[in-house]
């Protein structure tokens, strides 16, 4: 191979700090979800592809990774399509696998075809993978974790509360505690419709509405007009939907101006009963946010979005789907969820210097190889050092001192033990403190007593 | 959708207790890999098709998964290829990338691509999923994880010794401390081979030694004088490698053997080498076993398999290899690793019963839930409980006490805590011990002192 190889345009390695950086985000959200009685799934990457298909609209579909059939994958193609090299067609012939797009419809396929092993309400996460064929940019890219959490099984609203307990837990845990988190409900968006005599075009209205962010409200005002919407009814739905400000206040002005709607009514007192549920540090960071939609593609209740004061886009969002087993033929599940951007998260904790900074990667020890005896020596008292909870290594190479330095001193190791010819006859070692430079002489017999109070100090 | 959904042949979910259990592999697993210094990495499920593509041989090529390209890839694929309906060479044609068939290709692609951000000896473990279209059957996955150490950079046998040393304090800690590690040198048999005039069917020979165990050495014999391998060299093999007994003897009898081959010599000395660098607890579960070959496709000194005496396959395995990043155009980077077996390794402690009864897809408590004041109530102790490191969740539905009950009692929740009408006004809860049976009455204010209380017991 010529060339200097590379992963797959938006495919990214990630690096042993980097690694452990993300690993700590994951931990963090995990031991939250678990302290609130969540439990792990893992779903396979590949799924069939009529699993997946026809699940995520038209645009989707086309994003999703497909697995060419192994052997002789043409000789079941059919001779029509592969004469009129009709791609799309023809991949469905020759692909019985494709990578899962998300975890909510392989969660979906999970609890219909494991129900008999489940116990209901079940509340389950999930952290796996995703892969999207999309045009990768800055922050997109074709492979990249979703971390799931929802409860299906229940329609009490009791789970809305509890998911946005849980966001806001994992959000302090990590040092991102000013977050907000807005809330809608489809039910008040729909009601809107019906009171502005638009019902019949929600649909239309709403794929406005959500562009209200990225165009501005005269734009979304055009569009829907554009597309025959009456002005009217227009007016009056973008008027409402920028109401704002306190969740009682706001409420009321909503409920004044959808008088008779009952839809309307009942996703209001959806509200009211989410909010009244949440401790006090939540319900402070809550506010009802009209315009939120989400796309709305299966949501039927609560509407959640996260973000953060420092950062422009969302970093957590999800709502309640009515139903979404019933495309596996499993009817009556109503379910509730949140999805956390693993990578939004890790560069907004990156820009603000959140982690830890026990989070290295490397030892706490290095010994020096100065030639195979005292190699052996040192390889003793590393198994000690690591006995205690530390971690230890030797440098497997007997290499130049100057060399063996680099490697403590690139790696950030901060004790450096050197066993030469003299330490191995007074069994003594000396130890460097790369943090203070300070340099000490100990017996090798307390040696992990020395880590342990020098890393109290 | 009319028939069930179901995960794609040879793939699994993985429901929420084996969830846990194998993460607690993965985590035990991780800690011994950090004590040691190694570093964690992760590499894309996909990599460009040309950088798998003939690393595995003529049948590994055939078992990896290619990933259709995305839009209209017929249009670029060969008029002659499509209308020969040649399967085998068109897939190269509309498949760009490709699942990763294993750990130690990608480690490669990442070393040689990473490697100005990387310190050498570069010490890093990777616990990721493969993929290969391998006929199903019992313990043979098409998706399986992989656990992988390795170093690289470095040629110093103490490497070896501290993998065999990771490896048994790995498996030390997950309850499987009685291993066997059978270790052998590419070497050993390369001047095996030469000692008995065979240096030229080398490749043949090992292949042959390699089917030992499955078809036994008289079957061996017949297939490898049938290859038309001298009659008299083989006999020599065959009698040279069923060698056993203690290392050092075994070694000497061998030494005797090989008289002036010096790579027979080598391999020796290497054997001797990585066996003094351990502690005596390791160095008793070695054996020398020259019958190892394992494929030997690119190791290039030491082989090993770890086994266990309470199980038939091999659970752990791997050994050294020079220049491996020199596929891809970097010479001169000697490594050594071993790669885990975690679904076996699984399948033996769910066997041997070893999984820690702390592990459970549950949590330590259930609030019943008696309605809306009262849960709320829960709510706030749930908060409580959670707070001094118990997990506690409240049931979203007001649903009848026996249905709750059923939940709590096929999800192994401990404690049963329930706040009626008339602990609601004495502050008070009522807790069943689901083990003991017992019930107790508690002050609402003390609920998390006597979960901590309970819980030393």
């Amino acid at each position: 191979m010529a060339t200097k190889p590379s992963t797959p345009k938006g495919t990214r390695d990630f690096l042993p700090l980097q690694s452990l950086k993300r690993q700590f985000i994951f931990d963090t959200a995990r031991s939250v979800f678990q302290q609130f009685g969540y439990v792990p799934i893992e779903t396979p990457a590949m799924e069939n592809t009529e699993t997946l298909l026809g699940k995520y609209g038209e645009e989707g579909d086309k994003l999703i990774y497909k697995i060419l059939n192994n052997g002789d994958f043409l000789s079941k193609a059919s001779e029509d399509k592969l004469a009129a090299k009709d791609s799309n067609s023809l991949s469905f012939e020759i692909s019985d696998r494709a990578l899962r797009y998300d975890l909510t419809v392989p969660f979906a396929r999970f609890v219909v075809q494991n129900q008999n092993e489940l116990t209901f309400p079940f509340k389950r996460f999930q952290i796996q993978p995703v892969w999207r064929a999309d045009r990768p940019q800055k922050g997109r890219y074709r492979e990249f974790y979703q971390c799931d959490v929802d409860v299906i099984g229940s329609d009490s609203l009791l789970n809305e509360s509890e998911l946005l307990t849980i966001v806001d837990e994992v959000f302090t845990k990590l040092g991102l505690g000013d977050i907000v988190i807005r809330l809608n409900n489809r039910k008040i968006l729909s009601g809107i419709a019906t009171a502005a005599g638009m019902k019949e075009h929600f649909q239309s209205m709403t794929i406005a509405i959500d562009k209200l962010d990225k165009i501005g409200p005269e734009k979304v005002k055009e569009e829907m007009i554009a597309q025959g919407l009456p002005e009217a009814g227009v007016k009056k739905v973008l008027n409402l939907i920028k109401l704002k400000g306190k969740v009682d206040d706001t409420l009321r002005m909503l409920a004044g101006a959808v008088v008779g709607v009952e839809e309307a009514y009942k996703g209001i007192e959806e509200v009211k009963n989410v909010i009244k549920a949440l401790p006090e540090r939540v319900r402070s960071k809550v506010e009802l946010d009209l315009t939120l939609a989400r796309g709305l593609n299966y949501y039927t209740g609560a509407i959640i979005e996260v973000g953060h004061k420092d950062f422009n886009s969302s970093i957590c969002g999800g709502g309640r789907y009515d139903n979404l087993t019933g495309i596996f033929g499993l009817d009556g599940m109503s379910g509730v969820g949140v999805s956390f951007g693993a990578d939004r998260i890790y560069d907004l904790m990156e820009d603000k210097n959140l982690f830890p900074t026990s989070l290295k990667a490397s030892s706490d020890v290095l010994f020096v190889n100065f030639g195979p005896a005292e190699a052996l020596a040192c390889i003793a008292m590393a198994s000690e050092i690591r006995s205690v909870g530390f971690s230890a290594e030797v440098y497997p190479d007997e290499a130049k001192l100057k060399k063996q330095m680099k490697y403590a001193d690139s790696k950030g190791i901060r004790f450096v033990m050197m066993v030469g010819t003299e330490e191995l006859a007074n069994k003594q070692v000396t130890v460097k403190d790369m943090i203070t430079g300070e340099q000490h002489t100990v017996f090798q017999k307390d040696i992990s007593s020395f880590v342990i109070d020098k890393h109290q100090d």
